[in-house]
């Protein structure tokens, strides 16, 4: 008799490539006491019932209802933290009036341990809540709130990679919310490193720390080398912005004379372990460049819309095997829900196919052959997340950890359905209230 | 001392304007007998706490909690009730074969009552709890399907309008799911307008019954003819689908040679009680058409994604005074909830306004000043729908009827936040979990 810590038994869906999706009903997952998946049972394999038996007379044994399904928990890549109080609040003003009058007088207020407990703890709930098992953070400037972020990782057994922004560039930050300067920015990185590792000591999902430069305009040339170097010292994931919008965009060519993409790659700061969030506005040879380097995307499609100037080419890179996750870029976003910007990936995908203004023609009006699935979609939330990240999570696989959601119907389905019709109800329709209970590393944690 | 039927005390925001929305902090809103507005009493006002005194004291007062708000209830000007159970399927194929293997096999299932019962009886249920007081709804080819749905808009005091679904041109329609002729849909109309009539007695909320050609492709000339006579002889709402797409949109100019609004002017079905569902492609004769003659159009966002082609310039239309309320086009758009439909209103304004193809220089990518507020949306949402349908609701105003939504914010304010704030976190996200109470005329329904 083999000892699982977990059975979970029912119907999963878990991608299998960037354009299907598999199904299993009525299966094993079989989890074991480190929060791997030890082994996949099908309904009709041979031990099926003796692994049922077992489980029962252990107590292990979870069997999900008849409307229930299991699905990979949700990897967002792009979330700023101490934005969330602003999640749809000034969406209609411009970027810099969103930076100045918004967002940065918000993050500053994150020196203050106990509101920044406050808010972290809800964001880290309410992230979960919402079937996110995994986020990538920007934290703020300052290593008070930031530390408060990754106790809030650690409490609720999220699995998060949080990152001290850095910002030192005197001529596009303001003065009461940057760091003093480069040399200042490179200590108070290195020292979140090291806190980080103190406080994750004895835990179950270590929080990884994320060399974070917030984007190119906020940061010196100095800050940008010191920082590459950081993230070889210490084989560090690195997070930024790139070619956000046609602003930022413009930016480097201005500056710098080069791409944005050319200039974080010169600094060491676009390798296999970089997500770079947005990226509507890069061209044939940047793409090239972060494929060449391993380099993920965070697709944030809701707060694309907003300040991204053009919808991300999503179809053309998962062709391209470019990696592209999910974000939902809290607060540029106003949605922590992943399976919101599914939807709006899905969406934007499809103006960007067929076009938006109905006084050109037709032929001209779209890309063509941009439009991407619920399954494209599902697949970037999920392995498109886990290989940004390079994590084995994302799929209901064998080896890989049991970072789960179960989830049921929102609406009758009013008589019989087939499950691919199943699979793209849940894509289009489910919210925080269907989503009945959030495993990460094996552990129940909603 | 003057009887209201309720006193509801609380914050509220209405639109004043397609640009303004209206706030009061602890008002009274005093309904009749009849389920109308009397009067609105600010918190400053001379008779605030007298008539907070006399509700206590008759148990009419209906104190709304600090985090609630009072909206008015939304208009959905386009649901296709039948599709119902196919919300959020099939959304990745073409029209044609989503109109083929999709809708009409599940729209002929309407003429046994039973099932229709069992899917309007929750259509009607959910659009109720999800904020939506008034639906102009597309009902099927058979009336036996179109009855239940009457029963069911009566049951739950819902305001209804219904038409029973005109399809008679062979060419365009499957054998099993057409009307017979010309003649048979002009009679079963006809019965229908009877039937509801005698439904309606003794009813609060009585459902007015709609002259719904489906659109041109599937109408015979006949059959639009007499359907503009019927209109006009029991002086009735008239709905269809009008330059929804490419395809549709050329559908009018190869067969009548002319513009597909042209045509149904020309046959009496353009009149200041006609709601055209989606317009993507109409083009500025058309506009002009629908202006002088107060033809409203259901701006339905999330199926225009998918169907429509191109984005409606909601912000062009409104600012030239046409009407434009918000449909949900069930199943076209995969969500019931207006709220969202309003988020996607906004959004795809703003890729229309900023375009989507990064390939193209940003002078040339986007269409400007095409993005429209959360403001704007709220007022196509409640106002727009009301005076497409031309009924005294939407607004929280003394003589409106009071169709009333009672909603709370979503996540914690984590401090301090003016009414604008509260606004627009309101419209970004509310979901029906947020939505507390429903009233329709005056009367609690959820």
């Amino acid at each position: 008799m083999i000892n699982y810590k977990t059975v979970l038994q029912g119907s999963y869906y878990t991608a299998i490539d960037e354009n299907q999706v598999g199904h299993q009903a009525n299966s094993l997952v079989c989890i074991n006491d480190e929060g791997t998946i030890a082994r996949i049972v099908l309904a009709g394999d041979d031990d099926y019932q003796v692994i049922v038996n077992d489980a029962k007379q252990q107590g292990t044994l979870v069997s999900l209802s008849d409307d229930q399904v299991l699905l990979p928990g949700f990897i967002d890549l792009h979330v700023h933290a101490p934005q969330w109080p602003n999640s749809g609040l000034a969406l209609d003003r411009p970027l810099y009036e969103w930076l100045e009058e918004y967002t940065f007088p918000l993050e500053a207020k994150f020196k203050e341990a106990k509101y920044a407990h406050l808010v972290y703890d809800n964001l880290v709930e309410t992230l979960l809540a919402n079937g996110t098992t995994t986020a990538l953070y920007f934290g703020s400037v300052d290593n008070t709130g930031n530390l408060e972020l990754v106790k809030s990782c650690l409490a609720h057994q999220k699995r998060g990679f949080v990152g001290k922004v850095v910002m030192d560039n005197p001529e596009q930050t303001p003065a009461y919310y940057r760091d003093e300067s480069a040399t200042a920015a490179l200590n108070e990185t290195e020292n979140f490193i090291h806190e980080v590792a103190t406080l994750n000591e004895n835990q179950t999902i270590p929080v990884t720390p994320v060399i974070t430069p917030r984007f190119l305009p906020s940061c010196t040339d100095d800050v940008l080398a010191g920082l590459g170097k950081l993230a070889a010292k210490y084989d560090l994931p690195i997070q930024s912005h790139c070619s956000e919008s046609d602003w930022e965009n413009g930016y480097a060519l201005t500056t710098h004379g080069k791409r944005d993409a050319t200039v974080l790659d010169e600094f060491g700061l676009l390798t296999d372990k970089s997500v770079m969030a947005h990226g509507t506005l890069l061209n044939g040879e940047d793409i090239q460049r972060f494929k060449d380097r391993g380099v993920g995307i965070a697709h944030c499609p809701i707060s694309n819309v907003y300040f991204g100037n053009a919808v991300l080419p999503a179809k053309k890179l998962l062709s391209e095997n470019v990696k592209v996750g999910m974000g939902t870029d809290i607060s540029g976003g106003y949605d922590p829900s992943v399976y919101q910007n599914i939807r709006q990936a899905i969406m934007s995908s499809r103006l960007l196919n067929d076009g938006v203004d109905s006084e050109i023609t037709p032929d001209l009006r779209g890309k063509h052959d941009a439009a991407i699935t619920a399954k494209n979609a599902f697949y970037m939330a999920t392995v498109g997340g886990a290989k940004s990240l390079n994590l084995a999570t994302g799929q209901i696989k064998e080896g890989y950890i049991a970072d789960l959601q179960i989830v049921h119907a929102k609406y009758p389905t009013f008589g019989q359905q087939v499950p691919e019709d199943t699979f793209e109800k849940l894509m289009y329709q489910t919210t925080v209230s269907e989503i009945d209970h959030v495993m990460t590393q094996g552990v129940f944690v909603k």
